[in-house]
Order: C-alpha cells, then structure tokens, then sequence
C-alpha cells in the first residue's frame, strides 16, 4: 500500500498522485461509487470496470445487519461476494449507526444501536469495527468514528471527537491484517479549533491515509471550505487525503482545489434514480416535459453508453412508466459523468491547467432551481432529524 | 416474409422452421421476450442479444397509451425508439383492453375503454390498431381481436369470436405497409367446435400467419392442450403458428409438440422480478433461506451471466435487500434459460430426438408448490375479474 504524488497545481492545493492498494493502482484525486449493500445499485461489476471506476465503497454497517460479516466471510470476502476485484473501501459504520440506527447509547466502550431494518440490538465496537471491515476483505478501512449531527453543539462535538480519537487507537491496535491500510477520520464537526486539535492527534497515531468525516451535513459550503481547507493543512502531504461523503461535480472542484485526494457519495446514484441528471450546463430533471419528444441525448458532451445509445425522450418516457431499465441508465450516465470528470480534472492538474478547467466547467455548470431545493430539504431533514433523535 | 419449414418431429407435430423479416431471420420454434412499454424489464437491447433472443414483442396498448403513438412515431418507430434493432412484434393490444382497461364498451365498430393509467376515454378500432401498429413499425402485427375471459359462456365466446372475424378483415383491408407481416388471432375460447370455426374463417381470409389467442387464462391444462391441438390441424402447415402468452418451460414442450412455431410470455421475466428462477431441476424461489449462504450458481447447467458470475447467496442476498440488481440478475437468468432451451428443443427436431429430449427434461423439472400456488392465484384473480368487470 503506497501512496506517491505526482504533480501539485502550483496555484491551488490541488494535487494528482496513485494509490496502490493489493487489488490495483488507483490514479488521484478519484470518486468512488458507493456499494451500499454489496453492489452499486442497478450496475453489474463489468459495467462500473466500462464506466471508468477504479474503487469502489462498501459500507460496514448495512452488510453488518444484512447478509451480516459471517455469510460474506463464509463467501470469500466482499470482493468475491459482490464479483468486484478491485480497489475497494469500506467505511467503519460509524455515521451509519449515527444517522439510520435507533436507540443509540454511546459509552467509552461502543455504541449500542437497534438495527433500522428489524430492531435487533447491536453493540458496535472499535474492535468488532476493525473485526468486521478485516473479514469483508477491503483494501482501505476506516476507524470508529462518531459523528455528530450538524448543529451539535461545541462541547457535544467536542466529546465525540475525543472518543473518535481513543476509538482510532483501538482500531489501530486491534488491526490483525497488515495488508490493509486504515484511515483515521478527522472529526470535529463545524469547528475550525476542533479539527485543527483532531487533525494534529490523528496525525500523530501514524495512520495510512486520512479521512474528513462529519461534514456535508447540511452546513453551509463556505463552512464545508473553510472546515477542509484548515484541516487539509494539517495533514501529512505525503499520504491520501478522503473527504467522506462528498459527490456532487461542483463540490469535488471545491476538495480537488483543497488537496483532497479520495472523495465518495452516493449523491450521483442516488439523484439519477430520482431522475436528476449531470450535465456539462448543470443538473436536469429528466421527468420535465421538456424531454417528451427530445430526440436527442441528455447531454451532447457524454460518451457514455445511456447517451451514445438512448434519446432523452426514451429515458423521459421510462422514467413516467417507471421502468427498472430508467434506474439503471440514469445511474450509467451520472457515473460516467463523474468518472470522466475526474479523468479530465486529473489532467488538467498534470498538464497545470486545473484552475482554468475548474474556472471554465463551473461557469458552465448552473445549478438547477431542483438542485437548491434538494439541498434545501436535506438541510430541513437534518435539522429535524436532530431535533427527534433519542 | 417468408417462413420456410426445415424439418418436422415424426413422432410429434413439433417442426423447425425459418422466420424471415425486414428486421432478420428467426429460426423456430422461438421464444419473444416481451418489452411492454418499450423495454424489457431492467435490460438493454445488447443484453437481450447476448441472451440469444432473437424476436421481441412491443404492447401496442401501452405504448399507445404512453408515451403515444405520435411521439413514438415522431422519434423514428419504435425500433429507433427502444434501441432494438432486430425482428419485432406488436401485439393488437385487444388482450390488453380486455384485461387491463376499464370501462370496456364493445360494439361492431370497436371497443371504447378508458385508460388503466389516467382514466382518459379511447375507442379503439380495428383501423386505429393497424394504424398503430404500422406507426410502431414491426415486422409482424397482429389484427384486433376481442379476447373473452375465461369462464365466459359459449354465447359471449361466440359473439367475441364473429366480432374478432370481422375485425380481422377490417384489419387487412386497411393496411398500408406491405413490408410488415400481419397474422390473425383465432378465438373461441375452450370451446373446440368455436376454435374449429375460426381456424377455418380465420384462414380463407389468408393470413401470413396465425395465432392462438385467448389461452392460459386460468383454464385446465390439457384444455389448453386440446384446443391447441384441433386448431393447429386446420391451419395451414407452410404457415407460421404463434401461440399468444405462453411461456413456461413445461408449456413450451406442450405447445411445440403440438406444432407451434411462436411462443411469447411475460412470464419468465416477471417471476424473475419475484424471485423464481428456472432450473433443470424445477423452479427455485431465490428467497428461500436455503439459498441464505449457498456458494454456488443458481443453476450449474447454465451458462448465463447470473450463473457464471455470482452465487445463488449473493443473488438471496440482492432479493432481500430489493436491490435493483436483484431483479436484472434473476431476469437474465430465466431469459437465458429459456432462449436454451428454444435452441435445444430446435436442435432436437432437426436431429430427431425431441420426443427424447422433451421427456428427459420433463422428467427433472419439478414445478414446486410456489408454482402451483402461483397458478392457483392467477385463476383466483381471473375468477374476480369476471365477477366485477363492468
């Protein structure tokens, strides 16, 4: 497991590197689709392989409650599981257990949660974390984090960065696999002190790689930059930086421009079963009239099979009916989106043009009124999920 | 058009033919996958290649209904529109209307429905089915038929059936595209003398082919069996022969004995998308907790995708979660299986060894209780239909 830089753009912190990880090289800075349960939803293997995904993420806590680590351990490890044979990330189920679980009673030892999907009763650990992602198989894992809410306040935040740091320990300790590398999760929330602090504790446990956990939580994105932009600055240059749970192509640009390396989220599959579709002059709702009798692609610019193949008025149309078929090459497309996005941003910083790419694909890019919408709802899920959670 | 007889079974009336269209050559007894709205559920047109199908089938009555013939017609047909490029039906949508629609008012012009989607009011004719299926452009269309449910008494069935004649003809006389094919449907329920009946009207009228309409209702099957049978020996032999809406392996073998060249059904893909796959030892509902950690292919016979590349637990797994690649996975499958299975029992005409290879294959495949459950439940369904249709 290595890490090497390649070129750093001289005008932002924006930065080009491979990773090699036992199941290939990955170029940086990268997106990886999420696998939620054991597959990117509606996509066989092959297709992310066409798709131009060079890693992909599984996530602990889902595969922990179903199939459970047991079957998928009695079936070879995640990798033969799900036919994927790549470079592979799982999380540590921490914001899992802190967003979708009930009954969350968090102590020194763990966390005690109620699964969301039958209620049954699990005590998450550093060490059964550690236990649970070394038996999945992936090439990178993540430490037990906890991640509090978005609008927690100073000495909550404060709190569970603490047990954040003595759970990174643990799981370091506990490690029996040294061909995986364990990323330590910088917590902290909203607070530039906070993520400084936890920044330099990670830093000095010595972990592979370094992760950004707890953010885009609803917060605004100047928060988000400023947030990864101090903390970025306290860790090593020398190993991959992760910003978890960040998606969209105008966030990445904002990571990319910070240094970040490694970005995941399942924003990009998540819209497009929802009908919301990249493209180069920004997101489009394929489910508008407008599509009825397009006959042409959803975007010019796309090489990607749903484009190359099907007019916008054949996915309108199976997106009204409903069809498994509109799921699937929505999905394509907004994969392919990102993936030659990050091909593309990746040369640029090679060839030093990143901050005229970035300049010219975000005058393009406008947001969609959906788009303000969406993250407007999440921000009113999320407060009012704070609100109600025991 | 052409169709062209190759061999016929000496034992049985089973026979090998040649299906020549503007679109390609279908070698038979065949097998149409249908795409109802445009699609076969969850997969793309390269997929359905790589399956071995050969012929698809389109529901005129859904595309009608959604996105409309116009925009169909406006985005270059319906081959264009879905990205299949070889051999097609359409059906005439009268099964449709008589099953799916409401309001069903019929008269010797047509039948007025209104929409099972958004209510709106239709009148459906024989000439507005042609013009709609020329609009759709397939290689073969099927004339307006009237399709009484089963249970009907013989005076309703007989009526349907003199409807269904003069419709026909309507059908023909206003065709406008010689280079698509038209068949008749010939009706007359369970009742053999009315079948008798319409296979002879049915044929002086002189259609390129003929269907049997109007079966696998919910009727005993050696009544199927039977009325195939006697209709089947008053079509003409140098024509090809389409039993409509059959579709099991077991019902395939009975259909081919008895001389039939087309099978269409939706069967096989929608109990893949309920989880009931095909083996050469019976069908298997994939939820089934056997199959909860079973490291092997659903079926080791077959050489699909599914099996070569996941394990039945994987895909239990995918079910339980609804995963959408669950129901893709299952989907190929059984499309795998049967399109095999139609190059077998083709394979075993011209060499002579159906009957042989018909029995050896009944004699593993084990319907299970689901089936028969299955089965059970669809008469229940078509029982109440009857009961409370206007």
């Amino acid at each position: 497991m290595s890490f090497e830089l390649e070129k750093s753009c001289p005008h932002t912190w924006a930065r080009a590197g491979i990773l090699t990880t036992p199941h290939g090289v990955v170029p940086t800075p990268v997106f990886a689709p999420v696998g939620t349960q054991g597959t990117v939803k509606s996509l066989t293997p092959e297709e992310l392989v066409s798709l131009g995904a060079t890693i992909v993420l599984g996530n602990t806590y889902h595969l922990y409650l179903r199939p459970s680590i047991e079957i998928i351990e009695k079936l070879g490890g995640l990798h033969r599981f799900m036919g994927w044979n790549g470079p592979m990330i799982t999380d540590s189920g921490g914001y899992q257990v802190f967003s979708l679980a009930h009954l969350r009673r968090v102590s020194e030892e763990g966390v005690l949660f109620r699964s969301h999907i039958d209620g049954s009763e699990h005590f998450l650990t550093p060490e059964l974390c550690v236990r649970s992602q070394e038996a999945l198989g992936a090439d990178i894992i993540m430490a037990l984090d906890e991640c509090p809410p978005y609008g927690a306040d100073f000495g909550a935040v404060k709190d569970a960065m603490e047990r954040t740091h003595q759970w990174a320990q643990r799981c370091q300790e506990s490690r029996q696999r040294p061909d995986q590398a364990i990323y330590g999760i910088v917590q902290g929330g909203v607070f530039a002190e906070l993520r400084r602090y936890s920044a330099n504790v990670l830093t000095s446990l010595g972990f592979i790689g370094y992760a950004i956990g707890g953010l885009s939580l609803g917060e605004p994105k100047e928060v988000t930059n400023v947030v990864v932009e101090e903390t970025v600055a306290l860790l090593p240059r020398d190993k991959p930086r992760y910003l978890m749970g960040v998606g969209s192509p105008e966030d990445i640009f904002e990571g990319v421009s910070r240094g970040i390396d490694i970005f995941d989220s399942a924003l990009p599959t998540r819209i497009a079963r929802n009908g919301g579709l990249f493209t180069h002059y920004g997101r489009k709702i394929i489910r508008n009239a407008s599509f009825r009798d397009w006959d042409g692609p959803i975007d010019n610019g796309c090489d990607c099979y749903t484009c190359c193949n099907f007019s916008a008025a054949y996915l309108h149309h199976l997106f009204k009916c409903e069809e498994l078929l509109a799921y699937r090459l929505a999905t394509i497309h907004n994969l392919r989106f990102i993936m030659s996005l990050m091909v593309e941003i990746r040369e640029s910083i090679l060839n030093g043009s990143f901050p005229s790419f970035k300049e010219s694909f975000v005058v393009n890019y406008q947001p969609t009124d959906e788009e303000t919408r969406f993250s407007q709802r999440q921000k009113w899920i999320k407060r009012r999920d704070k609100k109600f959670t025991p």
